[in-house]
């Protein structure tokens, strides 16, 4: 019995640890958390949604419906796209990246990611023995080194990511530099637009889709619309191009709970709205606190977590999230984001009350 | 933009219906359907998953936890294994088929699968370049044809499937021949067990993981335990293997509300020995009723369904599943299954309402 010579390259598995065990170790209330770590939507999921979830829940035992043809309506109304432009990822966009691996990428074909960006267009796509090619996105000026993108470009590069606002670091990608690189190559790009609410709706792509032929967007409803544990992602093209997705996309992956609140949720308009203005409030709270502090380098930020150079502090990211975490605050360590140093963190927005507790607790720390 | 020749090959997507069109164009009540087409559980979900399912849904906005460490313990319990021995899948066993293929697969090495069999193997497999390779499902037997197995084994073989009780013809495969097969090879050999329950819980092969090192045993909570719409499924094997397949594993991919119905639908025992006594019951009843009937071949079961050959009946399965539709009853048309021709049907056990109400309208079809 052999297992792929790849897997065994990969790094060994350590499980995460649950939140009853942090909050042992560090003997601290599970309720008294607050967590700014992964990007999450803080004032909660529709409520309209949560609701509707309840009254189908008996409906558990039958497997959910595959044609979504209802969910798919609702965000074609929501991106101004038509049916026959979408596709659900029922593992949250994650999936939506593994399908396109599956659809596009064979033994050897390159895809280029900048970096530092999400790590896990490469988790996906090295099991399929893509290669990854690494351009380079500018801390200097938190934006996209287009000319690292154009000359990594090779006619084995299948696919480009660009992360627009960028996690971990908040900026955004011009159109007019997004459509220099689609006019250079014939490769699929993929624009992840993942926080792109948080830009206040102005500055997404998805005009591109009937642009060109090359353009594929992808989005989430962890973010802005309060579903990270329901996983549910949608990814958005020409019609030819999701065609050809949906022959692989595994069949039943979207749970009825989940279908039921991605419907609901986008029907609630309200929620949507003030759960992006109340996000943008807080983020910009959330920079202009954090940029008092004469030791933090804050990132301007379009996304709703902001990023932050820590080096002058004296400690490390592993040092000053430890630190924090022993006061019960969560946020995250970038070290592992690939093309950073041990140097950095991101803050997620939490509500007002997480906010202005966080600052009092950083003030403990740091001046 | 060039898609994958493989993905080229593959059929065309053609979406599913939605329950509601199909009503629609039967001028049916969607209430008053009676579904015996997909092997779930019709007596529903454990209630006490659905309540605690109801009491966790206000943390749909955050991630899921991604250790499982709660839901491993109860499986390794339920199973008599320990929690290394356990891998968790987020879309049901599919989700697991696919890490199998990713930690596996690499272009070119074949797998064995039975005709007829459960076919997501195959879908799923394909995709990776890997090759099929048919074995045999001797009909007239019930049972699988070892030597087809034996024979189709090369170099090139990384993985057989065995499923038992076997989807969709309802026969087991001896513990003699699993060993004479795992003793021939070191492909892994990955059992099926998504039925398992329905055997009366005595011909489980869990005892062969320990015995040997070449062993898989997948599971699902989509039929015994009522959580087909939950997406929930499980792998059993020795620790190391577990290990590699983690590595690749998707991290978020089941939902919160999906762990928490599983976690307490294990804690149900009442509700799990229930609907298995009730499914055997339902079986029973079927199989005695539908051999009543002159035209049909019915074929035993140690499952949720009766495989039943209509040919005689002078109607194809596609014919004889409309006739049953038109009356308001779903059953599973097997002309998809590779291996069969199209005169063969599914059908799953239903309440003894929906048995006894699919008997009476199945003497209206035929004598």
């Amino acid at each position: 019995m052999k297992v792929r010579q790849i897997v065994k390259e990969l790094d060994s598995y350590v499980p995460g640890r649950s939140q009853d065990e942090i909050a042992n170790q560090f003997n601290l209330n599970k309720e008294d958390i607050i967590k700014l770590g992964s990007n999450e939507n803080p004032w909660g999921s529709s409520k309209r949604a949560i609701e509707a979830v309840k009254k189908n829940l008996d409906l558990s035992f039958r497997y959910p419906e595959t044609d979504l043809k209802e969910l798919k309506l609702l965000i074609a109304d929501y991106c101004n796209l038509n049916l026959e432009n979408i596709i659900i990822g029922g593992d949250g966009a994650d999936e939506i990246i593994d399908i396109l691996a599956k659809t596009f990428m064979d033994v050897g074909d390159e895809f280029i990611t900048p970096l530092p960006t999400y790590t896990y267009y490469e988790f996906t796509f090295k099991p399929y023995g893509a290669i990854p090619v690494y351009a380079k996105w500018d801390l200097k000026t938190n934006s996209l080194d287009v000319n690292s993108v154009l000359n990594n470009i090779t006619d084995k590069t299948k696919m480009i990511f660009l992360c627009t606002p960028n996690n971990p670091t908040g900026g955004v990608i011009s159109k007019e530099d997004i459509e220099k690189i689609i006019n250079s190559t014939d490769a699929l790009i993929v624009i992840d637009e993942a926080y792109i609410e948080y830009t206040g709706n102005t500055l997404s792509n998805i005009d591109l889709i009937e642009k060109y032929s090359n353009v594929f967007i992808m989005r989430t409803m962890s973010k802005v619309l309060g579903l990270a544990g329901m996983r549910v992602g949608y990814g958005m093209s020409n019609p030819q191009l999701i065609e050809y997705m949906h022959r692989i996309k595994p069949v039943f992956s979207l749970t009825r709970a989940s279908q039921v609140a991605a419907v609901e949720t986008f029907k609630d308009k309200l929620f949507i709205k003030e759960s992006t203005v109340k996000g943008i409030e807080s983020r910009d709270f959330l920079y202009n606190q954090l940029s008092r502090f004469k030791n933090l380098n804050v990132f301007n930020s379009s996304s709703n977590y902001i990023f932050v150079g820590i080096k002058d502090t004296g400690f490390t990211a592993k040092e000053f999230t430890y630190k924090l975490m022993e006061k019960g605050v969560i946020i995250r360590d970038c070290t592992s984001f690939k093309g950073l140093d041990e140097y950095w963190i991101r803050i997620s927005i939490g509500t007002m009350k997480d906010d202005e507790k966080f600052i009092e607790i950083l003030h403990e720390i740091i001046e």
